[in-house]
């Protein structure tokens, strides 16, 4: 008990000093952060034969809790490190220098009076809580975001990549702290389950928790912290095939948004289709399906046309798959399957496929999902996909942001006044001065 | 106690509901809601003596209650609705009507390959809660808001306006409803206290929570929510007088932030003062607030200079009076001015008089502020000065919104992406497409 008091305070400790270090990195010039940036990938290259054999001990040790199944093969899979992947990791922290940098942005400008000027500028969030699962990538990835965008990190990962994750991390730090800009504190990593729900109480010291896992994961940080989430929690997307298709062009963009990597959040779940639709092609579109491995498991009506599909049982039609599985139903219009979907989807991602301009309109505006598409594939929702060169995760919140979510997520803004000796109630009263309220140029 | 379930029955219900009609209001056209809005403000100025006798039901009432001290003069104070209350009401319908359409901008684009081209648009939040306390004008105000941004409100006001509040609903959701567009529970309004905790646990139905009143209130729903809560709790204002000053503009810039509204939340609590300022213009400083009436809470060595000051007791330099008092606190220099301001201020808008340009931008850079200001008065923080048009509130939170609140603080974005058959699995692999990611031109 004792014991856990002290890892508490130490959680509670690193907080505080994250805190303050969050409001000294603030302002570090854009220059000074690429250079750090470039200092990271370079270590990082040049200690690869150590974080090699501090991985090979985790994967040692992971092998054994493997075999009396205390992890799951995807997180052993997950956990290795190769000189490919070390070479992608140094490859993705000097792709995130030369972004532009997301802070000290003027957003928006607005003269208010003569001599008194209103800037919007973006700046740093400040303290991140990231609690993610077996991947050490994870740590240099949302280090160089961290870092690009000026906020602090608190980084938890799995125990099992225990040794890899704490090579990574020091050689990050290191750069820091010889660099004599950082303070001590600027990036963080804690190892211990019992720390996440330290961390979830510190809503004074951390402004944001990301957590990049399972389900499971999400939700449990959703209801245990009042400190804001961002993430998503399940990814059912949709794809709807409307009264006018091209087969061709549906079953391509069908067989891509279920099949080319079905464990994503972006793949397709649930495929509606337009009751007229069914009747011309749901053979054929069954058949594709079956040819690509996928099981169907279909409402009565599909059922009645292709009996060789299984039933869909209790309206599990939120139901994220997340293999080579899918769900069926056949809608009487475009109206139903807005309804089915804004009923039962994530508001993750969801597809129309027709040929009629007027009904993609009214889909993309009627679906309340953060990606609304029209003849495309669900696995363009990503942030590299998107062009933000650099992706933190995906968002299913409506607010701050919704999507994939780039550096720009991991910043807010201030407003900036400019005056000179400017006082309000000089503003007020009948015989008050007006307000100009004229927009000023920003770019 | 079967009462009780029904009515917490009965507001799961409307927010079931509430969430149904947000999916349905979300694109009704600009000109429409404008339309609505000034038919609202129409039949409220032709029922303008129907609301007055509710509102006299209300205030006889509430005289009760006051005699019995069961509410506060100010709570009284703010229940009365007169003539020209009535006409601000209208009038301010009518100036939301004016403003642009927060909702369906295109806010980004990026051409992803030919023909597949993504936008960011902006797009309703969904269902908003409201909680407030006994302004009954928060109704018209806030509604007003909701349909321009095309989202669904649950409102709960104060008891003691329930008659006052009844009729203003009732006016609003009349036209609504004699539109044809709106479907019922696009304005809710809910009554007792314990539908507030049902309320605060719908997070599948409501997606944001605007509370307005005190802090206690604010504190209190934000620890029993895991809906985002936007708004602000405390108000910790600062003003710093640098080394560099013109003391008349110093003084200026003083009392009109402390004293044009004490209670209003951007008005100033701690002044703190450089000591090589303090040791010249301390007793002037001082007499100005004296002779505006101001008491002063002083740190030691303020106190040495001028001994007529109160003493600050036990470090309380995060207080927020509300009324004519202030902390004062002679520091260093501008670094421990910012330190002290980022340890014990809330977040909400804080300013250095300076005529130093160095030292402006240092503070405005260093300081984590919602609103950072140079010789200006921190009663600038406000929707109306800052020419939002309309406002929402003020939010101390590092996401979504951070500031005065206009209406862009309702709504969100989605990414629309139209395509023609594109796929994922194009772009992959070695010989695969490359990704354009060319700008698009928005406005």
């Amino acid at each position: 008990m004792g014991n856990i008091n002290i890892k508490n305070l130490n959680v509670k400790n690193i907080a505080i000093k994250a805190r303050q270090a969050s409001k000294k990195i603030a302002s570090i010039a854009s220059g000074t952060k690429n250079v750090i940036l470039l200092r990271v990938a370079n270590l990082i290259e040049q200690k690869k034969e150590e974080i090699i054999n501090q991985n090979k001990l985790d994967l040692k040790n992971a092998r054994e809790l493997l075999s009396e199944n205390k992890i799951s093969q995807s997180i052993f899979n997950r956990l290795l490190l190769t000189e490919e992947k070390i070479f992608a990791i140094t490859a993705g922290i000097k792709n995130v220098a030369s972004l532009p940098d997301p802070v000290n942005k003027i957003l928006w400008g607005m003269e208010l009076d003569d001599g008194l000027e209103l800037y919007r500028v973006s700046s740093p969030i400040g303290v991140i809580g990231v609690i993610f699962e077996s991947r050490p990538d994870v740590i240099p990835q949302i280090a160089s975001l961290a870092i690009k965008s000026s906020n602090v990190v608190i980084l938890k990962g799995g125990k099992e990549a225990e040794n890899t994750n704490r090579v990574l991390f020091e050689l990050i730090n290191t750069v820091l702290i010889d660099s004599g800009l950082y303070p001590e504190n600027t990036i963080n990593l804690i190892y211990e389950r019992d720390d996440v729900n330290t961390m979830l109480k510190m809503d004074t010291e951390i402004d944001l928790i990301i957590p990049r896992g399972s389900n499971k994961l999400v939700k449990f940080i959703k209801q245990n912290t009042s400190i804001p989430v961002l993430g998503h929690s399940d990814g059912v997307c949709h794809i709807y095939f409307d009264e006018f298709i091209n087969l061709e062009k549906a079953l391509s963009i069908l067989i891509d948004s279920k099949c080319s990597y079905p464990s994503a959040c972006n793949s397709v779940e649930t495929l509606l289709v337009h009751k007229t639709t069914a009747r011309e092609y749901l053979p054929k579109i069954v058949e594709k399906l079956f040819e690509n491995n996928v099981e169907i498991f279909g409402c009565k009506r599909s059922q009645s046309i292709v009996p060789s599909i299984y039933a869909m049982k209790d309206d599990n039609w939120n139901k994220e798959y997340s293999e080579l599985k899918i769900s069926l139903k056949i809608v009487e219009n475009i109206e139903s399957a807005i309804e089915h979907i804004n009923t039962y989807g994530s508001g993750h991602t969801d597809t129309i496929v027709t040929e009629s301009n007027e009904n993609a309109l009214l889909f993309m505006n009627y679906i309340d999902s953060a990606g609304v598409y029209s003849n495309a594939s669900t696995r363009f929702a990503d942030g590299f996909r998107y062009g933000f060169g650099a992706e933190v995760g995906i968002s299913t919140n409506k607010i701050h942001v919704r999507g994939p979510v780039g550096l720009e997520g991991l910043v807010t803004y201030k407003y900036k006044l400019f005056g000179n000796g400017h006082i309000s109630s000089e503003f007020s009263g009948k015989s008050g001065k007006v307000f100009k309220h004229k927009l000023l140029a920003v770019d």
